[in-house]
């Protein structure tokens, strides 16, 4: 950074909507820098009043693309919006790999518009480290919706899912067998589904595909609300405008329903978890050549499991476990 | 269970090759009793003689059909294999979406074969909870390769190679833009790089278009293997034998360069640091109602942020931070 800015000199300017303030702020959250905890704090007590809308998609959905003309129909609304975009990034070498222009297309300068990439390398989780104070910083600086936007199966939609107030599914017809396989296993986790490529001939059957399945497994599972299936085309700019009005019926439901404060509680508290089982991690890492040495040498003769080590951490750094 | 078995008495059953006990034993480790963690940290003292290879791939990569194949040729040398396939499951309602026997075709039902699908719900990481004990059973049941499948993207990926000793990473030709940005980002996790579907007319593409990835990429990030790139086709049994080689092979490589035991000590302090995080997990839930119920309710009522929470749980359980 040219010039060293106070972090709580920053929170001033990101609340006042400051781009370079914000971009710094968000390089801070995901540094993970001691320094910027008391700032992210304010942050996070100014913060509460954005929508925040997860969205993944198995790879090849075309959903990078649906995101930015998403986007640019919130714009259209008049609101401001944010993009964190998660990058299946090395975990060794950390790089990132779709710049935030290219991503954005015809919008990314705009000036109601956020775009940031975070990569995931070194999180505890599917999530980047400082995803959710990105998060926040957005929020605190008067961006109304805020996307996330993940590439992947598995853990990585989990989180998103546990983070997110809507959570977005972008499917694709025809991508073959094993996605068939993966929509079943994430098919509850959305609370709306778009299916892109809609001009493709297959997108009808995908459509009506998904809904029988939703039909089958969501009442199985205990759930109330229909799920709405979106088919939309990125070329054609077709169904983006149903998409958005779609995720904000959800948000309408999630308020009348009480169900977003009962989430907004569980993503706090899966916050506070996550934020606590980096300080074990960090604390690990502190002590590994001194306090924790002896151990690790016992660990690697192999006279002691992982399980009765870890028992050993946690009583040298004051838990004793009962069980 | 029908006839509940004390489960040190099913160590020794386990050790002596007994599929029931087996499976019973990767029951108890899936589900986490506190019963079985005596048991489990025997088998793990008996384990340490499998190769663990960590099999992943993009979807539609046809990477089961390649996996029931690739076992079929390790049998074929004598050896014995244990599957274990991360399934990406509902993280609500926890089912499971391919069946073992499905899964494995012709060598299903061989003595020498034992699969074992694993869900990922509520694990910590992009593993299943148990895997690594899984692991431990199989390797000291006397499995000589044990293939630890995921599908995935991301954070999966990333958490089956600190786990196994080898990784193989399976993509096809022609599978789209997105496949190659992902590639990109997993491009250094293979210590084998299988391109399946060899049939296709585009696969020869796809291998040469790796290898320059390859000769771009690992040289930058200080690797000093090449890496090999496999082409197969499971319905030609085409490459298959050659994959195997090329997998047994990076076990030399390593036992040689004594890397092998730098590979296994990072495994079980990863491991060890996992287990410590899931007791404070475990405690958060157990004192929810109780010691955690006033910093869930200021949580709650935004007067501190996760964060802040997060020091105040640690302290609760006599972890005080100093930064």
């Amino acid at each position: 950074m040219a010039e060293p800015i106070p972090s709580l000199e920053l929170v001033e300017r990101v609340i006042a909507g400051e781009r370079r303030a914000i971009a710094r702020m968000l390089s801070r959250a995901e540094a993970g820098l001691a320094e910027a905890r008391e700032a992210l704090d304010h942050l996070y007590r100014r913060a509460g009043r954005a929508h925040v809308v997860g969205i993944t998609g198995v790879p090849g959905s075309g959903k990078s693309t649906l995101v930015a003309k998403l986007a640019a129909a919130v714009l259209d609304t008049g609101r401001k919006i944010g993009v964190i975009a998660i990058d299946p990034s090395s975990p060794f070498s950390g790089g990132s790999i779709l710049g935030d222009r290219i991503r954005m297309g015809e919008i990314a300068g705009h000036p109601s518009v956020f775009v940031r990439s975070m990569a995931t390398r070194g999180a505890l989780g599917g999530l980047a480290r400082g995803t959710l104070e990105a998060v926040d910083v957005l929020d605190a600086a008067g961006y109304d919706m805020i996307f996330i936007e993940t590439v992947g199966v598995g853990q990585d939609e989990v989180d998103v899912v546990r983070a997110a107030h809507t959570t977005v599914v972008v499917s694709a017809p025809g991508l073959g067998d094993d996605i068939q396989a993966i929509k079943a296993g994430i098919l509850e986790i959305a609370d709306v589904h778009a299916v892109s490529k809609g001009d493709k001939p297959e997108a009808d059957k995908a459509v009506s595909e998904l809904q029988s399945m939703l039909a089958l497994v969501l009442p199985a599972a205990g759930f109330k609300r229909a799920v709405p299936v979106i088919k939309t085309s990125s070329p054609r700019n077709e169904g983006i405008a149903e998409l958005l009005a779609a995720i904000d019926e959800h948000r309408e439901y999630l308020a009348t329903s009480g169900l977003y404060e009962v989430r907004r509680q569980s993503i706090r508290e899966r916050r506070m978890l996550k934020a606590a089982q980096q300080v074990l991690h960090d604390e690990f890492e502190r002590h590994r050549e001194g306090r924790m040495a002896g151990v690790i040498a016992e660990l690697a003769a192999g006279s002691i499991s992982p399980q009765t080590a870890a028992r050993r951490l946690l009583a040298h750094i004051g838990i004793e476990v009962k069980r």
